[in-house]
């Protein structure tokens, strides 16, 4: 029989959040397609995203080091926050996430209006005293909402009330802000580029606002959410007035990315780009993604849950993009697939498969991720190629047709 | 691109237990193969296996009719069974199920040493009544394990204890039986053939015997198991003196099916035989399965639970063996892919997918089967198709290759 199978498959997967690395999400599609076609090629790209596990996957480009730095917590707990430098390029990478990100914020304190990005800044202080010409903080994953006044705080701004005195850190605290001593600024700032590698849709007031579109994911009550817009706005007001009156840090592109986190460091001069742009085409890299997508024969993507949002963004539709001018097909595999996951084919995803096989707790499915996985692609990769041998049955078929 | 597609599919399932009917799940696949290939021609064939659902299945074949009888149940309530006569070939077929499965036993009263086949016994003097040549039987998805005792009282015979007194029904009752009474047996038994369509691998008695493999699915403790062991050996024991002391009744072919209703129409002359040579091959259909299978550029079968013991004769295997002396590729969906899913992979199946897309409970899958299927054969074909496109993308590049 005609039967040409794929040669060359290139695994370019999200993480699975709170249960598998991009890293791992990668190795275990690898390993399930390797069962199958044990001779095929697979090129391993996780797609860092800018939130959690974006530092993990940079970091397994050659000629990187990775930092740790102890900051203050999103509640106020310190914790250990990573940074990635690459020497060479003089440049660094922050993921925000690992010192104000919601994975931080127990359950039971998820509070947005008190939350606070304060460790941020300080990571950003630390490397500015290390020294490096530019520095990337990648948003994705937070759990504040503060408009980055906390970060501003650690960078040595003072916020301060109609009194003079210094407003109490998180989003609520900025109902009260009246003025900002700038005085005390890290010094270094000015000559250091600093990029934000984000959502560019996110903006920080209105309808389509940090509070109302984040607030409630984060724990906001609806009260909350009308008391964090009023304060986030006035925020904006007085950080225009007070840095750059020509600048939109209200409905700005990127400006509510990470709870705000945007616009309080676009006020200080940082710029916010699409996070795939700066993730995956500025920082240096062994291999381009693009051009990785061209040679295969088969690109498979993955999410946690592949949903109504995954088309707008999310990682499985970035590598489906880059797919189709090659028009190289994509599979996308998922641990769930929730409400809208069909809508993914509109945006070039082929075919879609979750690694469910029975019905399950969620907490087991998280537990036994990484098997299910390895077992999905295998079934996934056994189904293409029927489709492989159906094809060429019905190849076979038409050429006896036509040669008689 | 060189892409060639499936223009014919036969869809050929099981049912899944307690959710949908083999006819049903036919229809969900079909639908959701025409969400992915509208001008696609389908070819439906539910493939009855003698359990529960058959009749319903063999109804759709033209020229049958259905009747209805009140009957007494495995627990001693009355319930309607149905069977089906096919009038021009004087057959008449018999669902066990319908008058002693164990869908008819409550929860509460799963116990196997009490529950009777004395309603399939009034079903088949009900036939006989009635007038046809042949009664073909369908076993499986039984409640009982009476060896047929109960069948046998029905139609006349009489089991006595050591007082001549008549053993009470079930299992259990077999124990205290010294003597059968056939002077009462229903006079047209010695004119009509009956078939047992079953699973021919299911023995009476022994490790592999009713009482162990079974007793315990339908709710036996290990004590009762022990007992129903030394009851049905007795029994065999008892039929083989009484009608045939050449029949092997302890370990024949067929012996043990439907809880031992296998043994005790034996006794009476019934021949068993592959369920699917009987329902498949002897009674009249509109199509031939083979010629469909043959005709198909895939063929999608499917059960409730794939798991270890499908390859052991069940309906996917069933259709995959009729699949591969002609290499047509064979897809099985599934409710759930249990312990060992992969091994049907050795049998000829050559893809296997779960209806699964979230974490959810087993009610809720059943509760929503119909439109977890029609989704999960859409995400099915799309992944073919992929192949189909990987395949013509392949075929196309080593040609250009070849040509340059």
């Amino acid at each position: 029989m005609t039967m040409y199978l794929p040669e060359r498959v290139l695994v370019s997967p999200s993480g699975f959040k709170e249960s598998l690395s991009a890293v791992d999400v990668a190795d275990s599609i690898a390993a399930g397609v390797r069962r199958v076609l044990p001779g095929v090629r697979v090129d391993l790209y996780p797609v860092p995203d800018g939130g959690e596990g974006t530092i993990e996957i940079l970091a397994t480009r050659p000629g990187t080091v990775v930092h740790t730095t102890r900051v203050t917590g999103p509640v106020g707990k310190k914790v250990t926050a990573t940074w990635l430098e690459f020497p060479e390029d003089s440049v660094a990478v922050i993921e925000m996430a690992s010192a104000a990100g919601l994975s931080l914020v127990p359950r039971d304190l998820r509070d947005p209006t008190a939350t606070t990005t304060y460790g941020v800044g300080q990571l950003i202080a630390t490397i500015l005293d290390h020294g490096v010409d530019r520095i990337v903080v990648g948003c994705g994953d937070s759990g504040t909402s503060d408009g980055g006044a906390g970060a501003l705080s650690a960078l040595g701004a003072r916020i301060l009330d109609d009194e003079g005195v210094e407003i109490t850190r998180g989003g609520a605290g900025l109902a009260g802000a009246v003025s900002i001593d700038t005085s005390g600024l890290h010094p270094k700032l000015a000559d250091v580029e600093i990029t934000l590698a984000c959502n560019i849709h996110n903006v920080l007031t209105g309808a389509t606002g940090v509070a109302e579109v984040f607030g409630p994911q984060k724990g906001a009550s609806k009260k909350q959410v009308k008391q964090l817009g009023k304060a986030l706005t006035r925020w904006a007001d007085l950080l225009t007035s007070t840095f750059d009156p020509d600048a939109d840090l209200h409905l700005g592109p990127g400006s509510g990315a990470s709870g705000g986190l945007g616009a309080g460091l676009m006020a200080l001069g940082a710029t916010a780009r699409d996070r795939f742009d700066v993730l995956l085409g500025d920082l240096p890299a062994p291999a381009d993604l693009d051009e990785l997508v061209a040679s295969a024969d088969l690109v498979i993507t993955a999410e946690g849950a592949i949903d109504f949002q995954t088309p707008r963004g999310k990682v499985p539709a970035e590598v489906a993009r880059r797919a189709q001018s090659t028009g190289v097909p994509v599979l996308a595999l998922a641990g769930s697939l929730g409400k809208g996951a069909p809508q993914v084919h509109d945006v070039g995803i082929g075919a879609i498969q979750s690694i469910m096989t029975v019905p399950m707790a969620l907490e087991d499915a998280v537990r036994d991720g990484r098997q299910l996985l390895i077992d999905a692609a295998e079934r996934a990769l056994r189904l293409l190629m029927l489709g492989c041998a159906v094809s060429g049955r019905r190849e076979d078929f038409v050429r006896q047709r036509y040669a008689a």
